[in-house]
């Protein structure tokens, strides 16, 4: 139904993009500093960290929404620095924008800011000021790669996605770009997300439509169980394509969502599989489950256990673990009617019966978990509903990265 | 006011304790099977898992006191295999009773049952059937260490404590044993632990101090996040120092449940040095909160961070990653009153006053944070209550030890 496409957040038409170090981080060769704008006005949702520790550029991108009705036309962000618990980070993230803003002849409400890197320190402005000329002046509707990297911190990849559809006979494209790999638990959003689309979609309904699809994507991925301070997922629709707006939930806003949740979740998979230190892909896969909640609850559950996390870097067919893990979830269900099974590309490991184990051969076990991509397949056996969530392995990496990150 | 003294669960007047190699164990050097008694019949209280799924002793003890309306005589114990997720686990679980009560002239409800080891895998009750009259023969009044070392897993030392401490002149003691290094995150109670006492304390009063003293210890402890299907804490008073019983929230019952507060709190903190992998022991000590409740709930946020556990291991005083985990505890508390300091024994590193941070010295904070335990000190600065967490760093050691524990 999708056909997907290159191009990440420029995939959809009018959207330029940028990126370049500007010296926030010692290394040339790393891009620290993004931009990218649209050549019109964009409707514009958003969500953010429910962290109670708000990173200023969270506080100064909410207000920016709030000040034009949900328009925006472009935004800045930088890695190195996440501009969180500074006395002057309001006015920092302010500046940002307003140097963006002039280079751009915006008015300063219509960028957005976004910041990842270290908490805690001041945030430098003199290297934004003397490098946003530049930054605007190389705004090029293929800078989409420049951007994505400008946001990497941890990250040993670029996560970018797009895909084209149609609405109301016309085509449309939606894509994005996202970064993260540690402090990785979203609660609302992970870290820095930005998706465009030249899809005419109301505020409302974008707002409406990412609200629904963030609980079920991004908002079912942990890598370790921190919810980042500055966690920020910003929707833009510029209208471009030519569609009749959708404003209604209607037939095409059901098209739109299902474009959505494709980038949404394919992107929350980059995001797991791209975990601080990680080897292996985790995906928990619950099924048969009697409502929505209790089958996120579960997924969740599972896929934050450290000792399973542990197991699968080890290749250890300890399903053990996972049963505790679903069974510390605060969820109601009939524990003795669970299954579990194991499943890559090279099988399916049946481990698990009515809550009790199988006999199975560690040798066939070794083989299903050689793979970097696997599903821990949960059956409830309760009901019709379902959900997944995604993770990574916990590994040596994870803890050398994390034993000194501000170095 | 409290004398600290030897004999772990042997410190009360009247109780036996003896261990040994069964086999459930190959390396013979390594005790697996435990089990201790009291001269006469105990008063017995017990805090087990909410996991929802219970290993079959947890069942079977549970079964009996009620049986017997919270008495008991004797327990027996195993480590190497958790008797849990398996059909015939119950049956196992009585068996083990049934032989123990056998060997020593009890009822088999007398008798409790705890387990700890692998989950899903069979128990074989021949190594127990053929041990348990040399296991009954050699209980003795000094055996506490001996079954104190029988529960031990991947614990790298044994954990017991005692104190002695005077009720209307009689002199009484009360002691324990625990166990636990991995799947740690009590909800109730932790893996195994054992606590006796000649103090005659009513089985009502008893349940009660002990429903409130583990809600501020074992339950304020995480070494992983994992809460384990085993966890089981059980509470035996035999009366035999001779004072008047304990039956109402008298002086004599706030002096006894200080005394169980030092055990527990002091075999609390034991656990989480001995945190799989651990190098460091964390204490994570919230005053000036609103409430309880609100002091527990963050104090556990910050404790269970793997980023902030990693950060510890690696000497870094990060302590953005506190302020983080701090805002993602869900509790009300307004965020900008909030100051952290880091304390070890070689001083107090101030890092962050009113939510933001504060210039210190990198070269003193590595001096303070080399130290093997660590106290994150936060201050809310929004009411009078307080509440300890305890914890460990996170290090390449817990990854390798869980990446293969089944082995």
């Amino acid at each position: 139904m999708f056909k997907v496409i290159d191009g990440g957040v420029c995939a959809a038409k009018g959207f330029k993009a940028n990126g370049l170090n500007c010296g926030l981080n010692p290394n040339k060769e790393k891009y620290d500093l993004g931009l990218y704008m649209s050549d019109v006005v964009c409707n514009t949702a958003g969500v953010y960290t429910l962290n109670k520790v708000k990173g200023a550029p969270v506080t100064v991108t909410k207000n920016h929404l709030n000040i034009t009705g949900g328009k925006s036309r472009a935004v800045i962000m930088n890695s190195k620095n996440a501009n969180t618990c500074n006395a002057d980070g309001e006015e920092k993230a302010e500046m940002m924008c307003k140097l963006a803003a002039d280079e751009l002849g915006l008015d300063a409400n219509e960028v957005l800011v976004a910041s990842t890197g270290v908490i805690g320190q001041i945030m430098p402005i003199e290297p934004i000021e003397s490098h946003v000329k530049e930054l605007a002046a190389g705004l090029s509707y293929d800078g989409n790669e420049k951007a994505a990297v400008a946001i990497m911190t941890t990250d040993t990849v670029k996560k970018e996605y797009a895909v084209e559809f149609e609405l109301d006979g016309k085509v449309c494209r939606l894509g994005g770009m996202a970064k993260g790999s540690g402090m990785i638990h979203p609660n609302m959003a992970t870290t820095l997300n930005f998706i465009t689309t030249d899809a005419a979609v109301s505020t409302q309904m974008l707002q409406k439509a990412l609200s629904e699809i963030v609980k079920v994507t991004y908002n079912c991925l942990s890598v370790d169980g921190d919810t980042s301070t500055n966690d920020m997922l910003i929707l833009q629709s510029n209208g471009l394509a030519g569609n009749e707006e959708i404003n209604a939930e209607n037939d095409d806003y059901e098209i739109f969502k299902k474009a959505l949740y494709t980038v949404m979740s394919e992107m929350t998979k980059m995001l797991a599989k791209d975990g601080e230190g990680a080897t292996k892909l985790l995906e928990c896969s619950v099924t048969s489950a009697p409502d929505l909640d209790t089958a996120i609850i579960v997924a969740k559950s599972v896929i934050r256990s450290p000792l399973l996390k542990c197991a699968m870097f080890g290749e250890d067919a300890n399903w053990g673990r996972v049963l505790c893990a679903i069974g510390y979830a605060e969820a109601e269900f009939d524990i003795n009617k669970v299954d579990v099974d194991f499943v890559s590309e090279y099988g399916v490991l049946e481990v698990c019966r009515n809550g009790a184990g199988i006999e199975f051969s560690e040798e066939y076990a070794k083989k299903v978990l050689a793979s970097d991509e696997i599903i821990i397949d949960v059956r409830l056996n309760s009901g019709d509903a379902a959900a997944k969530a995604w993770g990574c392995d916990l590994t040596y990496d994870y803890v050398k990265i994390n034993g000194d990150y501000r170095s």
